[in-house]
């Protein structure tokens, strides 16, 4: 992952108009209220009033950024999506290399979902209360991830393959990884021989020579 | 994938009696209602009239089988899962190696994905109905794959490497790119030249010799 992140766009009010710097941190404090409640509540016991109590401002405030539920719900996940295909890129920027890329990419990754184990219930639920919403969310990580390998293959510092298949398998390996080793493990964390284990086998399959 | 699935257990009523034979049919055909209608409507809009409307039978009827919706669920996931890994083993018994063992496991996989596209609904859904579910499902796939790769490491097959970890990167694998080309793409079908590919980065991983 090496992509550049398209930058967060200005945070709007429901009539379109640009927030105060006030209002952007009100709106931003209910997202994080909202990551919260959908993760411990689900879809469908989630409600507006338990997020509003949760953020600790009035239902009005509330509808001046979002007309419901499932809008704020849609944004929640654009937002986890934005930050955590950021977390990667930064990560993979650092790497001077396709091999440290994927590892600093993959860290990046591991971080982020030990910052917000909400990630993995939010986008599930998605399943059923926003389906379009999960496809865009793997698309967008898929679509920075075949770039750089379309790069590393161009340079052939990678076996040539189908990057959007590449991609998925990827995403794939982190995906299960972190949730063993991140949401079940007490540790919360992979531990670093198991990252190195893990490179090792992306690196083979990759065809990257070390 | 190449471990022994135990038998489908003899199915009882509520009571804990052995059925007959038109008994199980019975509680087969309202497992079969259960994952369409949970597939469709979700867990929380999932109801026991719904599965019984769909199966054709009484209520009455049900409760000779479940005591609740949950109860139900839990045995749909155990029955769902007892079957992805038949498909996944009986597939990778017929490799004569372990790289034909790995390419039927996911070709067992893949099929029954298309075959029951509800899997992956079902499985997101027990995030929230039932937690434990979830989990057992994972470990009971990544089971069966840990055997199959201690056996392949101690022949020397396989690179060796923490097992369990190598078992959730492949299975995530699985689950991402069945989902991409299965149940998103047109053709419900992963095409052969990208399971070639995808065969391909996985036994470069496993480090096995062609």
């Amino acid at each position: 992952m090496s992509a550049v992140v398209e930058p967060t766009p200005f945070p709007t009010a429901v009539d379109g108009s640009i927030l105060t710097a006030r209002g952007a941190a009100t709106r931003a404090r209910l997202l994080e209220a909202a990551e919260a409640v959908f993760a411990e509540h689900g879809w469908e016991q989630a409600s507006i009033v338990k997020i509003t109590e949760r953020a600790l401002v009035s239902q009005g405030t509330f509808y001046r950024y979002w007309e419901s539920k499932q809008a704020i719900f849609d944004d929640l996940v654009e937002d986890l999506n934005r930050r955590v295909r950021r977390a990667m890129a930064e990560g993979a920027a650092r790497g001077a290399n396709r091999a440290e890329a994927e590892r600093y990419g993959f860290e990046g990754f591991f971080r982020f979902t030990a910052e917000h184990p909400a990630l993995y219930r939010v986008i599930r639920q998605a399943e059923f209360a926003s389906p379009d919403a999960l496809r865009h969310h793997y698309e967008k990580i898929a679509e920075g991830y075949v770039e750089a390998l379309e790069t590393a293959m161009g340079r052939g510092e990678v076996v040539a393959a189908d990057p959007e298949l590449i991609a998925y398998a990827l995403m794939g390996i982190g995906e299960l990884v972190g949730m063993r080793w991140i949401l079940w493990a007490g540790t919360k964390k992979v531990p670093d021989d198991l990252v190195d284990q893990l490179m090792e086998f992306i690196q083979r399959g990759l065809g990257i020579e070390r």
